[in-house]
């Protein structure tokens, strides 16, 4: 018998409207003999109530904070259940204590080590619609740990591993993984399959669609993770996107997507004198005041000095400029310059590895297009650039357009049966 | 060392003002050495509102639904421990499961079978506060139960039998058991200790402070229950009204407080024929519709007929009015007749059993005032008449002044200690 556990985000369950339609499609999938494990979110806003309760009290305490903001996910268990029931399906609404997740217990960002699916088991043996609070776990003592934001995904990851489900399907209010924002680019394209690492390099990109930390988990136990939308009707449950594990070369496109993100500044200290040690002391400098750092370029130097770069979220570019500033003085660096008015663009693929001329074609597009680039890094299945905030939009356009993205590759159109 | 259990009630914890006012207590209690379990409610409106939102659904399912009106106390739980800790009080709230309240599987007014009290025990010896969420239990298994209206006030009994504490707190927003009513009655007084079966006598006829099936919880284990304002800055926790369960009839009162009751209507059944199973056909057609009756009343016939008139709650007045009508047809009575317009007076005291004039001066009383007495019902311990609701004022206060109730018994002034 088929299995799939199906996870609703925040959106999903807004209010009961939204809870309706979310049995109804539970219900579709129960109707056609397909087992249905739901993981279910707080609904939306209520985790973000509830931490405000928290910080008005005005102390620390993540134990017992976990304890307050853990129970937005069982009330909406518990109304889907009684939905579920008003359809005539049969349905029980468990507790983080009864699915049996136990975690360590490093409140609000707890890992998961251990399930003891056999209460699940034994409701899906008895024909029920098992529905899980997702988000939390319990510790060796029982007390409640939560496991952080997109801490839901992750249950269903989890849950989806250890009852070898067919899918993990996260419902949420997007339909899928894009080649590239819709709203930046009209003609971009939802992708039938995308694989893991490029979903990865998407996600941490800013085409945040999947926490990070669930796909990983996925990736590590290759649990089939398909995005889809809550909002439509696919009854079916064969739409959306699905991640997949295995490399093709013969079907793999070359780039899959461009992703951008706006949210980053640019730091460049001029003038570092060339000697070993000297980006560690500027970025240790910057770690230590917990800003996270993400693309670092430097480039060789000339006359004994060199120029380095990096980038930061943007709402900490003024924090890390005083910092910086501090670090170089030190170094004995020239300057210290800064600029928030950037973006990130970058071209996507797992079929780059096997053919090297896409960044040439990325960078000949840009130039093209009169836009300059300050910044270049690249990985193996990624080339991101650096350009001027306002020329973005026309960047990611040029670039799909001449990656010819809105066109889906000849294999997908025909393996991909989902949308025929 | 002393043990007290608290009991904060909706309204005592309605913001996180009221939260802090309520630490600010426990953590007063906890300097003078005295240990502490708290048990609380959800905020005020917060179970009707989760309740409405099951309501909202449309299904049947109390299993499903106590799953998410649990919630409301476990936030409450989980912030006042935060507060505790950010004055420096080590606390810990606990959930239904760790505090070891076992269930039946009655959802929606189950009771309670068993405490495994180790983990408050524990917490204690580790001089720690634990704030248990009240009116909620787990099954035999696992599931949550809730234990029905003023549940949290049965947790709160429950775990000071089962901790033998020495006494339970019930704070609340009144200060106490008045002789009656302050709004109606300018001098009416707060009673320092009242005797168990007054205090049950008085809750039934309408002054409710305390849930009736908590007190006869607390009665059969004989835990001393203490009611008390959460509003005053009463740290020591020694005011209030004490309940007590031994009898002293040198030092009880005759009649301790006058109660009263508008929410009743009166139904008299006409020239009913006075044959064996008439009370019964009457009482049995009601009951079946799941009316509950109070007041009973019958006379002596004459010429083979009698009257027949009992009271019911005003809002079930026009059904109970309808299925009287329909029985007293079927045994040939010769009219029914119905007035909502009442009220039922009452004097309450443990003392009226050795003194057998108590009714005879509320009677006179009444008579010195022009009020006419529709029905008479007495007890061991009270007396009770039913008048017009436009006299049930007049009759209060008369009643107050002609038992002498603003004045404490001289007993009573020489060993109340806690208003000195």
């Amino acid at each position: 018998m088929t299995l799939l556990v199906q996870k609703y985000g925040g959106t999903s369950v807004a209010d009961i409207a939204r809870i309706r339609a979310v049995a109804a499609r539970v219900a579709a999938c129960r109707a056609r003999g397909v087992q249905v494990v739901v993981v279910v979110s707080a609904m939306a806003g209520e985790t973000n109530r509830l931490l405000r309760l928290c910080a008005e009290i005005g102390a620390e305490g993540l134990r017992e904070q976990d304890s307050v903001i853990a129970t937005g996910e069982q009330i909406v268990a518990g109304l889907l259940a009684l939905e579920l029931q008003r359809l005539g399906v049969a349905a029980r609404s468990l507790t983080g204590e009864q699915v049996g997740i136990r975690t360590d217990a490093a409140y609000g960002k707890a890992r998961i080590v251990d399930i003891r699916s056999e209460v699940l088991r034994s409701a899906l043996n008895n024909d029920e619609v098992p529905v899980v609070p997702g988000f939390q776990g319990r510790t060796a003592t029982g007390d409640i740990a939560t496991l952080g934001r997109g801490g839901t995904d992750t249950t269903a990851v989890a849950l989806s591993a250890a009852l070898s489900a067919k899918e993990c399907q996260i419902f949420t209010d997007v339909d899928g993984i894009y080649t590239t924002d819709p709203r930046v680019c009209a003609d971009a394209r939802r992708l039938e399959t995308v694989h893991v690492e490029e979903m990865l390099e998407m996600a941490s990109l800013g085409a945040k669609v999947l926490q990070l930390r669930s796909v990983e988990f996925a990736c590590k136990y290759q649990v089939p993770l398909r995005v889809l939308s809550s909002l439509t009707e696919d009854h079916d449950c064969t739409g959306g996107t699905l991640i997949t594990y295995e490399e093709n070369e013969m079907e793999d496109p070359v780039v899959t997507g461009v992703a951008f993100n706006k949210e980053e500044a640019k730091i460049t200290v001029a003038g570092v004198p060339d000697k070993p040690g000297i980006a560690h002391l500027l970025l240790s400098a910057v770690a230590k005041s917990n800003i996270n750092v993400d693309m670092i370029v430097q480039n060789v130097s000339s006359a004994g000095r060199t120029d380095f770069s990096f980038t930061v979220q943007r709402d900490e570019f003024a924090r890390a400029m005083v910092t910086t500033k501090t670090a170089a003085a030190t170094i004995g660096a020239t300057e210290v310059l800064g600029d928030a008015d950037i973006a990130k663009v970058s071209v996507v693929g797992i079929g780059m590895r096997s053919h090297p001329g896409v960044a040439s074609l990325m960078f000949k597009t840009l130039s093209d297009h009169q836009i300059n680039i300050q910044m270049i890094s690249t990985s193996e299945i990624k080339t991101s650039v650096v350009i001027a905030e306002a020329q973005m939009e026309t960047a990611v356009q040029a670039l799909h357009t001449a990656f010819d993205l809105a066109q889906a590759p000849q294999e997908e159109r025909i393996t991909g049966g989902a949308e025929q």
